[in-house]
């Protein structure tokens, strides 16, 4: 193919320039406004019809579906999501589904504002994934877009359909757990601000206090609250770990935040679990990579993802019952959390 | 808001309904199809407005930019390209552009199939990030939409913008540092498939065998394809460390390889860089966490992102000449790369 200067996309402009009209008529053609005279018509018609004038998305989805299932992600930093999504394309391998993502980048006005864009691209449902937005707006986005939400807990709406893993199960396993290998003093860390029982970090502190509380640790609890970014995470765990009364144990929200932990505890020379035991949640692929060896929750965010894709496209299809799946979560043992020498 | 048991988004199958016409009478006047009835289109206009039938993304499109960039990416597992997303996120700062995802899982038809899609979905331009398909398709890609490419070496190409890294001096790098400090058997673990001379690891296999031949060590070049399964790679590396010859270091064609490598030789008990020095490529955040403290290749993943989205404004602009970014690397040393012992 020789290479070539200029794009030959063919726009509006092109259609214009073609007809020796406006950019404004063509659009009142396109749009069919009223006052549009049929030579006007007629000659715009001709035009489109002699440089191929590609039909818009608009207009093909008329026709129907546009089989693009559109994805909302907190954020691109967290390797839990890339489980989701590999879920959602399981789902959707023997389908005719695209999906494409946008970033909210934990941000409620970005939510919404892609939440519209989504609208705007003829997406045919939207997949919510951890959203920071309050259950109203969430069921008021379903009004307007058939909608499958992950990791949001909202059981009692109808116009929604969730996929979620019992956290508050995941994080009393986790302190269960802990007890029984000897830890005592375990803390929790936290994502900071969302105090929302939606949101599966409040779900997971609940999980924490009733499991403390069950096993005569009522007086250790601690919950830690810390931003996701790298530094702040660093910084909280710094923190703890340097009080005089260090924690035996860290029970952390999502396996990222224990990363960073393992991190700290190697940098200042404490050794896991002899030291300090620490516990992920969502047993993402570096869990497994020996110089983690992160005990973690698996909340299975495959099936998760999978049966999130399978409820959306039920609602397109029809259904206006809410379907809420939940999943058992699944502690995996790892050598971050060996029993504690007595 | 009280909970409703039905969405209530307006569709063209409403304004059938509610016209008392087929929805294929309602797309030829939405379509202005020839053959419509000036009473056919009065009454299907009257339902429009009455339901508030929301325009489509196409139809304002017609007025002007949706202000929507596409983004194509290989894969959700590799967090280099958080870097690169972060970096279109600041060059987008304070427009009003936004960004859609559409993951290729490195295959070329799923790549054709998102763009499509992304074409139809209006989007005033496209970033992709280390496509799989040949640079024909990439230039006759550009011709259809405004295209910027990330990690993808088409120097020669007009009709396209491009933003990367030196490959070759990178690679080069890594294997000057291995032999600074003492490794002569430094293998190469690069990514299986690829032979185009547009492909980063490509490229950096040209750079390893420059500088291996450079430092008077031709006899150890070796180069070792892998998938970018954990199970491919892990089995790879696995296979090299468990050979008669172990290499004395492993230069990772990308961090994630890296990591695997840093697991498998922490599993066989060989101490790094005691007994097998690693070094990746990206510099990641994985890499700075202590217990991988991993040397790396820093190729400012954020800045080639930040470069390719300003380049693809400009394009969208107007500006038809090809501009053609190219960022030097810089090593990161740090603990898996230490001098060897002699």
């Amino acid at each position: 193919m020789a290479p070539t200067s200029k794009t030959n996309r063919v726009t509006i402009k092109t259609v214009a320039a073609d007809a020796g009209v406006s950019v404004a008529a063509v659009s009142k053609v396109l749009r069919d406004a009223y006052g549009v005279s049929d030579a006007l018509r007629a000659r715009v018609q001709a035009s489109m019809e002699k440089l191929n004038y590609r039909p818009h998305a608009g207009a093909r989805a008329m026709r129907g579906r546009t089989y693009t299932l559109g994805i909302l992600l907190p954020d691109m930093r967290n390797p839990f999501f890339a489980d989701i999504l590999a879920g959602v394309n399981e789902a959707l391998e023997r389908t005719q589904y695209q999906t494409m993502i946008g970033v909210s980048r934990s941000a409620e006005t970005i939510e919404m504002s892609l939440i519209d864009s989504m609208i705007d691209r003829q997406m045919d449902g939207l997949i919510m994934i951890g959203p920071r937005m309050p259950p109203e707006t969430a069921e008021a986005v379903s009004t307007r877009i058939p909608t499958a939400v992950v990791g949001y807990h909202v059981p009692q709406l109808a116009t929604l359909d969730t996929a979620n893993n019992d956290d508050v199960a995941g994080a009393a396993q986790v302190v269960r757990h802990l007890a029984t290998n000897g830890y005592r003093r375990i803390t929790m860390v936290t994502l900071a601000v969302p105090t929302k029982n939606v949101v599966v970090t409040v779900q997971r502190e609940r999980g924490y206090r009733e499991a403390m509380k069950e096993r005569g640790l009522a007086q250790h609890i601690n919950i830690v609250p810390a931003d996701q970014t790298a530094r702040e995470v660093q910084t909280a765990v710094r923190h703890l770990l340097e009080s005089r009364h260090r924690p035996e144990a860290l029970f952390c929200w999502t396996d990222m935040v224990a990363l960073h932990a393992l991190s700290v505890a190697k940098d200042l020379g404490l050794s896991v679990p002899g030291d300090l035991a620490i516990v992920g949640y969502d047993n993402t692929i570096y869990c497994d990579l020996a110089q983690n060896s992160l005990t973690s929750v698996d909340q299975s965010g495959q099936v998760l993802g999978l049966q999130a894709a399978r409820l959306l496209i039920e609602r397109i299809d029809g259904r206006q019952q809410g379907d809420h799946f939940v999943v058992s979560p699944r502690l995996v043992v790892r050598g971050s959390s060996r029993p504690r020498p007595s």
